[in-house]
């Protein structure tokens, strides 16, 4: 757990997309940041105040984040002078970074005289137990992409708001680094050893009240050949009482593999829903959201149309016209 | 790649299933062993010539492997005591027990006096690379299970020597620490972080000559809530040509959950082979493995009968009846 408000570092971010943690929290928990932190150069801006370490301090924040990719992965002199002060004057720091924190010996040295923490969220922090198959109590909902990269992350948190908005119970539960930083916990799935990849699945989703829903998000296709063995897990941990189908329609290839072709809506939803049922008999497929960024309004709102007719099922793109009728669509379950 | 021949430890085990793994070297890789090595009180007896350390040396034994679980996962005083003696005369130690010989300060020590290496097999050696999907050459068949030990790793090892004896080029690869002790070599798939299993998979079983079989060892099941992610890894890793379905059919729940039952092997032939086809369109399932030992001779013909019926493949257990059927089914794909 990493304690909020946080201060967002950008660093000498090249540009706004190299700022994707930071422009994520900013967009999805703005009550977690009072502000950012920009170093001469910095290319990027998320729109929040900008602060000196002593401005935010003042303000109340408690954590550095490390918003922005490094470049090579290396952690610069010029980064490490501002966050060595910042440990100093008692912030701990938080990394969604490759290269970790906790193999800088000059970091780690300045955090242990300052009794400060560092966080890798790359790496997990708990021994997760084998999972038990155990029904619990509560809902859930998955988010199962036909491809790696294709918005489940983006989904699931505009689920989420949508779903607060309507006065549900919703929790959205972070499977991969920029989630965990975005809402300070979760599980970095991808670094969890195979054996406890579905119980660490568990262990986020407990038991809970019959009318709360997870928002898990998901991670993975079971049609990308590299990462399917976690997709798997999610889908067998997470129990899943409803699946959301995410799609990228302009894709040629599957993401990383120029080999493969990505499946289709259907072939998506007719592997993933028997997948599902043999943890939780009851689950249904309730929803499409589409990635339509590379297409323009009319284009998409065609293709939604057309998807709607085909699967019988409502279509929305969550980042242009809401989350509102997938979450209306979870209301019904 | 653990060096052989080995001098197996049997310890002071109290029976003979807690040998189970210098059972399994002596029955599959019996030149891989010189003789076993039993402590005052042991219960066990895997049939080898009784051998002192020194005796073991002299017939040419590089590493003592231990083939014994141990009790309360402590590595105990009399244990260290012959295990400390054997880094002192020159042998390397295999284990595959859950607390690492690494984890033993006094046998750190000694092994790196004596410039001896510990081999702890439940823990990944390599850095194995992101799975990249790309179309290997040679042949791979993959045993998948309706459930956890139902003798995958067996049926792979049985297979290995029918093919050989019909002069078919074939590898077993070892996926589990009962595999790779027995073999020398292989993958800790489930001790493997979640990101690299399927790239770990793929590494193991590398481009080859067309006609050479590499005989994957299975894990888990794609109905085993718990280690389901492994599975998927190793069908997507492995993509392999062909598939054998393995069963234990007195089982009434599934291992380690009370609350589900086995799926028939109907369910995972329609699952296993369109997850398959992803990686590989031309993947077939060719035979059916039964573990029938728990029915008597008659019972067991008649249940394979009705299966090789329902099937329509060759159904056999290769522990009473050879695996010769299968490697006939292979030599046809």
């Amino acid at each position: 757990m990493i304690e909020t408000p946080y201060l967002l570092f950008l660093g000498d971010a090249p540009d706004q997309l190299a700022a994707k943690v930071a422009q994520g929290i900013k967009d999805w928990r703005p009550d977690n940041a009072v502000g950012q932190y920009r170093m001469p150069g910095c290319g990027a801006d998320v729109g929040l105040t900008d602060m000196t370490l002593e401005e935010a301090k003042a303000a109340g924040a408690k954590t550095v984040v490390i918003g922005v990719a490094n470049r090579g992965g290396v952690i610069s002199q010029a980064w490490k002078d501002v966050l060595t002060q910042a440990l100093i004057e008692g912030f701990d720091l938080a990394s969604g970074l490759h290269n970790l924190l906790r193999d800088e010996p000059d970091l780690v040295a300045v955090a242990e005289s300052h009794g400060r923490a560092l966080h890798d969220v790359r790496v997990p922090e708990v021994d997760y137990p084998i999972a038990n198959g155990k029904k619990r109590t509560g809902k859930r909902v998955l988010a199962v992409g036909t491809d790696c990269s294709v918005g489940k992350m983006y989904t699931a948190l505009a689920l989420d708001e949508a779903m607060k908005k309507r006065g549900m119970k919703s929790t959205f539960r972070a499977t991969g680094q920029t989630g965990i930083l975005i809402t300070g916990d979760g599980v970095p799935l991808d670094a969890v050893v195979a054996d406890f990849m579905a119980g660490a699945v568990e262990w986020l989703t407990p038991d809970n009240e019959e009318d709360h829903w997870d928002i898990i998000e998901g991670q993975g296709s079971l049609y990308h050949v590299s990462y399917s063995g976690v997709t798997m897990a999610l889908i067998h941990g997470g129990q899943p009482d409803a699946l959301i189908l995410c799609h990228e329609p302009t894709r040629k290839t599957m993401r990383g593999l120029p080999d493969y072709t990505p499946p289709s809506l259907e072939q998506v939803r007719d592997m993933a829903l028997p997948l599902a049922r043999i943890a939780n008999p009851a689950c249904e497929v309730v929803g499409v959201s589409v990635n339509t960024q590379h297409m323009s309004e009319e284009e998409a709102r065609a293709y939604l149309a057309k998807v709607e007719a085909q699967l019988g099922l409502p279509a929305v793109d969550p980042f242009r016209h809401g989350a509102d009728r997938l979450a209306e669509a979870l209301e019904a379950v």
